[in-house]
């Protein structure tokens, strides 16, 4: 079974749900800059799901870059992670609304975290069928940097009811160590051809 | 004539159709706990939704990967099962929205059945195409599951003015025997190569 | 220059036109049969414009699987026909909530008019760059079928200011014709290989 | 690694939003010509905006045809691009509503502005990739169109306070030159074949 469609689709699912965000951008009420204000923490919120979905889209295309085969397993495995990067949009949208509200920031990170999950149980799925020593499970390793995100969203959560932004910067941090794609994948590429 | 643009073009509305799905999910009005819980019923729909519309693109990719040829009526059979598809999201709000009432769960049942006889309209248009002793007419065989599957959406419908939540139950069981992809297909693949 | 890309963004555009149609059809203010009867309108709107893209679609699948070459022209005629296509959804919500008033009606039969001359320039500036002894310049011929429809849409513009329903006639009659695919490109295909 | 899913990720993107503005096309309300009237500004504003994402689809689909080659680095720059250019619809919107009030028409070219750096910093991006030799960057040289025009959104963007008309003939005039599609690169590329 060939790996194409499994892209296409992906790449449709993504492309939508990181567009759908801008819908939420509500136009000014008015036509100066003070209408621009309210709009500000939509803006900031549209950015960092942005830069979220931009990596995992970025992550997926690596990884699928590194498989070979696919099966019924990973097609769900798959379906199962764009369920999760679709609640992005609203968790969003509630997290702007509110001006990251305590209950929507712990939200936002269930979300992260789920999509998180749901991202290893697809790499898992994966490597399982790839074999031992296809090029992605050399590459992926021990995936300490998979882990740590999700023990820090793990943090973020309950932190967001002592102190929201806390939570807010930890989400941010963690963004920021994957705005570099897997360099894991790419160098072992490089070493084999 | 390719098959590559059908799959494409499919691709890209059911990932629509699966994305807007999430549009419909509503920003909770406040900011606490408990204004997740009106969200509570919308979600559990487009949970359920979610799977029908990933299990139909899961088997579509596989009836299509045993599809060497296609023609201008296989194009319309596939047209018009995008077309009941398309209808999920506005029957999964209404079903949300009035926490599973009798009309909108029979109607519900309705868009099931017309996208079930769709697929089966599309499976026969594709097989008569490919020939009998093609890969997917043997794999397809009588299909009893999707004989069954139209019989239990036929009795769930009547159902719902009955006991709405029998009917529920029948949806939620037809899927769960949906969840894995057509092993038919793939078994026989793996016999021939 | 490859023509693999503008078929892609064709099916983009053209599957998120033909589902955000259903973006409209508003979920019923109520939950029995006669929250129904309101929605029929709509229903009505968006199955004719649905295969009215359809119909598009399906022919801009044969033409583009008859072209060889594309150039930067093609690429604008062929965004000229999606703009086109892309006011069917709102002008099929008019069409839907005035139920056929008379200038929704003629503006209907616009949109359509204006999608079949971005059609035919399309083709035209196809047929220019494939040549004269091209597959699609000796399928296509002298076009009489897109010049009739054209005429006829000419037609039921000023007449639905008369009689709004015999407009609504010639649409549908118009799309039934073309329900087939263009046999003449399907059946030059066939000769030839 | 190929770029054929970076292209297939951005047409996805770029469909999705040249089709959602038409989603800010509101459905007139009454059924006469007059209720025409009130959409005629978001119409020509719909206009303009389609014409330029029509530009940067054709202008991207004309550099990644020259490109051979893509790693990280590009394909967030694309990402950084895309970005920009989903605040099209949102942009567009508040100007068509306002009806070209100052600060809207100063902030469309804003967002204009910024999709061009965007632009610039993508085809530094892919041009540093490929060598100095390669087909792209001998075809872009000195790139003094991209630059006149970031010139020109520079100077409308204050001028909008001044006279708003001033500043939208600036982007008018702006997007006609772009609208003929990249020839430097398609003459490169015949003059190479």
């Amino acid at each position: 079974m060939t790996k194409g469609r499994m892209e296409a689709f992906s790449d449709g699912v993504i492309a939508i749900i990181i567009t759908i965000m801008v819908l939420e951008l509500k136009v000014p009420a008015g036509e100066d800059l003070h209408a621009l204000a309210p709009t500000i923490p939509f803006f900031l919120s549209y950015v960092m799901s942005y830069i979220y979905i931009g990596i995992y889209w970025n992550n997926h295309h690596h990884m699928l870059h590194a498989t070979t085969r696919i099966n019924g397993r990973i097609l769900w495995a798959n379906l199962h992670l764009l369920f999760w990067l679709s609640l992005v949009p609203v968790a969003t949208h509630w997290l702007g609304e509110t001006g990251s509200a305590p209950v929507p920031t712990a939200l936002y990170g269930c979300v992260l975290l789920c999509a998180a999950i749901a991202y290893t149980i697809l790499q898992t799925a994966i490597v399982r069928h790839q074999g031992p020593e296809a090029l992605l499970s050399t590459a992926v390793g021990r995936d300490v940097k998979g882990k740590l995100s999700m023990a820090l969203y793990v943090t973020a959560i309950p932190l967001a009811f002592v102190n929201r932004w806390a939570s807010d910067i930890i989400y941010i941090g963690v963004a920021l160590t994957w705005l570099v794609p897997d360099r894991r994948i790419e160098s072992r590429i490089d070493q084999r051809t």
